[in-house]
């Protein structure tokens, strides 16, 4: 009935709408949270957008505002929003008031809290269809609401509200998605559990901005400038930033649980960055082509460690938390308001360049941009002063896209002028010809070309649009945001503890947030005069390691991060001291998990190794290829042999793999590798061997028992281990008790009660092999951390 | 009689030299040239300036000025010029009367010209000892004369005029050494034939200029803030500069033989590089130690190539030449009156910093400098407007040492007050305190730490009185200065025929001698506008390969540098291609001389080839350890395998070296490889296969009249050589017909007569193997270049 007027008043007002067009069929949009503080400052705008944009496009709507509120109370709210729906600038008034009475007549409220409601709503939209005699082409559901009550939302849209077959359905889902990897996960398999990932539309309202939108147009566009310059040898450096002036005050019930990276890094700023971080796809369009480069771009970032960060948390904070959450004064919250990241890929373009991303609360400044910097490569043989400035090479060149707010006021592009005239599509965006004395990025604005779009879009206006369209590049597949997740997870982890620097807010911050990269990391150029925030918990000493005995040889202990870069630097001094007595430094390596990290971090921060000078040497090896991913040549080989500079005849994998099968006695690898180790290893006294230990006692492939390598001649020995792959090559006990030094790493709570054990026995190798380690005339020394000590 | 008189004197002055002190011995100096333009100017000044420094050292002196002329006129010109000799501002006027006075009484005039003129002097020098009873310390002989006189004058200097026995004897020599390696070598090696490498000085003035001979010094005493920062992690890049405004004129008999780069930076401008660049020694003033580390450094360059230059002539200079030298109007000279050079290093500290090395006559200004720019490393929070300009970290951070002239006008140390307040030496060095609102290198003088000398002292006089204290360190020696010509040479003989930009001189040079880096290489920023000034020779055309047919298969040829320019990039297209296709790059690559430049520019320029899909195999190799070398795969691994990321397990080696012993039959190592490549290359056909081709037509290890691998199955054979190492493996021919291409390159004249043979014979492997490379079903691509090719 209600549709019946609708078309007869579109006929009305003129060509807006055929039926012949209307054949196309049906939309319903269903607003969830239709009352609600976005619906009502974003989404009905978007969606009445929507519907001017796409009235005459053949199909019809209705749109369904819902929320937990009766009939009655909830139809007055919401319409009082639509009421006070706004015509945008470009549209004729007369034609906007029509389509805005029409607009209102399409829409209904409804209360929708049980199944029955769902399923009342389903039958409505169904009796519409018959009654208007139309096809269903779609149903859109849109979830303004809070996370907790998506999974029950869910289940009734799945079980009660599904369209008819052959029409499609598309859910909206608004962050957060999680608050770390395991809880998006959890969130994910629930709503997979209900919808196909084609159904789901996870907005990061990011994506509609419209100059975040445009860096892969952007790139695309412009690949004939951008293809010799868009890598490390060109770019300098990347800076992705969002600053804000106003504090969290009002939400801490939210914020506190969220912080800035989980509010703003994780999911805005990440895309951003992947925009510019990836392999430009052969057609920036196609969902399936971005999200693969996206999902490989995240292959290729470093691990996130403690030291990527530096936090801070504006002064008013804590008691504004205080306050709004009904805390006790001697409450102290860890919730950073502002965070510095330190990115950085692995990828044969990016290697090395550092991408920076930057937000806070209470900041000086309200605005956001994507910045690529490029490195200065020209040099002006004119004097500074006698230069003719328009022109110089010499000047700075970058690209920049301006999110928004600050100087500019407007999304923005800006490319320097001494770089090239971008390609810019002329319908949507257009050159800024007006002069200003702006200076933005170091530079006056007539130094770039400035380009802003032809009409500035709401970002909602644009993602409503795209889900109309069915544009799923726009939006997060579940891929994207578990590997989001999965990259930013680590870090959260890691800084639990983190101290914060606490600043005073606005202008008043000053230096105080300024931020260096410094050996891999970033720390806060102002050192000392800042206040620290202090997480409560008790450790034994963050930044110290502890130094004592371990079974009659020292001991270094401290939390793993610092043991780690501990056990790092004493390696590295093991290796100078040995490069400077003999020419060369031979270390053996174990495999394992443990090693990892530091594998990383010698490769990352210590770039004054001697490697050159190094023989790397296996400990034990897995009867496995050398490729395969069980190999422990394999990741010594990817955590750090592939990153530094050990010449090819200096690394000496253990040959498990001759004539093309493995660990055959007959090939006789472990006299090969014996005999090598005799040729090239003076006295075949390594320099440096580094062990780990099993929970079973083991170490090395010695495993308790062993008939092999526990006692006897320092030799290359075949064992068995008692999980798989069961057959393994080892040094023997013997031989690494000839080294000159040998490090133990042990990490983690599950080393905790073999530790502990074996803090109290002596000498019984075939019972714990490790206690077997005990170097004839080297040193022993002890690397276990805070959690496999002391549990 | 002369001496005591002055002796005498000196008592009568006072305590300025005792008998007692005299005890250390008499000093004869001799001034060869003594009324030259460099004597006049700087040589009389420095020795009058030793005298007065040292008249109370205990030793004596005397000083001989020596010339071609007659003994009259010679000895009138000498003493207009002694006469004319100033004190010194720090000197008190009554002292230095006294003391030039008696400086002339302790001068002479002597011709030298024939052997018994320096019989004579020598007898002289012998008289005078004995009749004042002095025990003779040393004498100097100062070379102020063109080289072509060095040998005549050397050799009777050592025959004639050696002091005696006991006493050191020390010749100082000005420059040019030589044009280019071979001449330097055959100087030094005249020069070795009379004089020890120890009683050689030869001058690089720029080593007495106070802020040259401070940069060692500086990276001393300033350890504990340059060690952290003073490398490729924190190093922008480095420039050293210096720009002359005055021209050529009057000088171009000598200018026009020898040009910018060997008139200024082959030794000033390399001597500053190599202060800058060298590892610092333990003791910076130990004159083995600093050769030691610098030799060192010249290891670690780069080589030049024709791309590393960017070149001017200007525009003045062409009519300078004729009318001064008398050349014919049409006579084209194509000496650079200007160059920028780019110079990389690959010591793990430097390895991709710019080392930009510039100078030029007609410029803009005259300023000398050597830059050290930082990276920026700091993110600043607050934006720009609002920071505290004076504290910020986002500043450009230099250190700068000051040679003089230019807006300064003086030498000084300049140190970014964001960097560190650097140690200086309060007895040389004085802390500029003087406000000024001077701009040098983009920044107000005042966020620099600016020093400048206590008492600025001329070269001349510094080098002087090093040659006095017998400071090695500030000369350069034999080793030294081949070093430097054994890295510039290749470049000169590589740019003679490079066209020229001309340009206005001063002011109006505006941006046309401003250049950038552009792929591993250097290029003019502004490209066109510019007019060349190309040599006459005539090529078959300099820039572009000529595609042709050579034995029925497709022919690229072009002067060597742009051949292998071509065959790189054609590479890296097969490359990109097999690994779209089949995600690997099979690709065997020879020995020989030939590739190497072809692997450095493979390792220097192709950024995007697929290394990490590539799999590198060895087309022969000869049986000698891997690491030796003379083993193919060690040249392959020094120029291409250590820069670049294939990784480990792709890399194959032959194994010539099997249970420690070389290419024994039963170790089986052909089969190895045979089943290696059965293994892992699809159908054992290459996907690109890259050939040479000896001067008797062998090619890979395949040599005319091999009784194995001409024929027969496709597989791995051992074969003999007839030059050493006599054992060879290598790729069957069959083998090598199997891959889907095959590209042979030739270069060099040496190869005209067999490339001209091979061009008219048919099919005949067993006398000259290459006529056998045929690919079955795969292409055949010969790169030859104009020398091989045109002879």
């Amino acid at each position: 009935k209600m549709l019946g007027r609708v078309l007869c008043t579109v006929l009305f007002v003129g060509a807006l709408q055929s039926l012949a067009k209307a054949s196309q069929g049906h939309i319903s949009v269903v607003l969830l949270g239709a009352t609600g503080d976005l619906a009502k400052k974003y989404l009905w705008q978007g969606l009445f957008q929507l519907y001017m944009d796409q009235v005459s496009s053949g199909h019809s709507f209705t749109f369904h505002g819902a929320a937990l509120t009766a009939l009655e109370p909830g139809q007055r709210l919401m319409f009082d929003v639509l009421k006070k729906l706004s015509c945008p600038l470009d549209e004729a008034p007369n034609r906007c008031a029509v389509l805005k009475d029409q607009f209102l007549k399409l829409s209904q409220y409804h209360q929708l809290s049980t199944a029955e409601n769902y399923t009342a709503l389903s039958r409505e939209i169904e009796a519409l269809l018959r009654q208007e005699g139309l096809k269903e082409a779609g149903r859109i559901f849109y979830f303004s609401v809070p996370p907790f009550a998506y999974t029950e939302i869910a289940r009734h849209i799945n079980s009660s509200c599904r369209p008819a077959p052959g029409a499609w359905l598309r859910v909206v889902l608004e962050k957060p998605f999680g608050h770390d990897l395991q809880s998006a996960q959890q969130l994910a398999a629930e709503l997979t559990g209900f919808f196909r990932e084609e159904e789901m539309y996870r907005v990061d309202h990011y994506l509609g901005k419209q100059a975040v939108a445009h860096i892969l147009p952007f790139r695309d566009q412009n690949r004939q400038f951008l293809d010799p310059i868009w890598n490390r040898h060109h770019v300098e450096r990347v800076e992705i930033v969002l600053k804000e002036t106003v504090d969290a005050k009002g939400r801490t019930s939210f914020y506190e649980q969220y912080g800035v990276i989980r509010d703003v890094l994780q999911n805005h700023l990440t895309e951003a960055l992947m925009f510019l971080l990836m392999e430009l796809p052969a057609n920036v369009s196609r969902a399936e082509e971005v999200l693969k480069h996206k999902l490989q771009s995240f292959q290729s970032l470093w691990g996130l460690e403690k030291n990527s960060a530096v936090l801070g948390q504006y002064q008013a904070y804590a008691s504004q938390v205080r306050e709004e959450l009904q805390q006790a004064q001697d409450y102290v919250s860890t919730t950073p308001t502002f965070a510095g990241v330190l990115i950085h890929s692995d990828s044969l373009r990016w290697e090395g360049v550092p991408f920076l991303l930057t937000s806070g609360k209470a900041l000086d400044e309200r605005v956001g941009y994507a910045r690529v910097l490029f490195k200065n490569r020209a040099y002006c043989t004119q004097s500074e002063t006698l230069r003719d400035a328009g022109h110089s090479q010499c000047k700075a060149k970058q690209i920049i896209f301006y999110f928004g707010h600050g100087a500019l006021n407007t999304p923005a592009v800006l490319v320097s002028r001494n770089l090239f005239r971008p390609v810019m599509p002329k319908d949507s965006w257009k050159e800024a010809t007006a002069q200003s004395d702006l200076h933005v990025f170091g530079q006056p604005l007539s130094d770039y070309y400035v380009y802003s779009p032809v009409k500035e879009r709401d970002a909602y206006s644009v993602l409503i649009s795209n889900i109309y369209h069915g544009r799923k590049d726009f939006f997060i597949t579940t891929e994207n945001l578990l590997a989001s997740w999965g990259f930013w997870t680590p870090l959260l982890d890691s800084i639990s503890h983190q101290p914060l620097r606490l600043y005073p807010g606005g202008v008043e911050n000053q230096h105080l947030l300024d931020f260096e990269m410094v050996s891999g990391g970033l720390a806060f150029t102002l050192a000392e005069p800042a206040e620290l925030l202090n997480p409560p918990r008790q450790m034994p000493s963050d930044y110290k390691a502890i130094q004592s005995k371990y079974r009659q040889s020292p001991l270094v202990s401290a939390w793993s991060e610092d043991l780690i870069s501990q056990l790092a630097s004493d390696m590295e001094e093991a290796a100078v001291r040995s490069v400077a007595r003999s020419g060369q430094f031979h270390l053996a390596l174990s495999g394992g998990s443990s090693p990892v990290i530091l594998f990383q971090r010698l490769a990352r921060h210590h770039y004054a190794f001697p490697w050159k000078h190094t023989h790397i040497w296996l400990v034990d090896e897995r009867c496995v290829p050398l490729t395969d991913s069980e190999s422990n040549f394999f990741s010594l080989h990817s955590h750090l042999l592939q990153s530094v500079r050990v010449p090819y005849f200096n690394i000496h994998p253990m040959p498990v793999h001759l004539n093309w099968r493995l660990c055959v006695e007959e090939d006789r690898g472990t006299e090969m590798y014996a005999k090598d180790i005799t040729a090239l290893v003076a006295n075949a006294s390594f320099d440096l061997v580094l062990l780990g230990v099993g929970t079973d006692g083991h170490t090395a492939s010695l495993f308790p028992r062993s008939e092999n390598g526990l006692e006897g001649a320092p030799t290359v020995v075949l064992t068995e281990s008692p999980v798989k792959p069961h057959q393994r090559m080892s040094l023997s006990l013997p031989l690494i008790n000839k080294a000159r030094q040998v490090f133990v790493l042990v990490l983690g709570k599950g080393k905790h009660d073999i530790t502990t054990l074996l803090s109290r026995v002596g000498h019984e190798p075939r019972k714990w092999p490790i206690s077997g380690v005990s170097p004839s005339s080297g040193q022993l020394v002890w690397y276990v951390d805070y959690e496999a000590l002391l549990g």
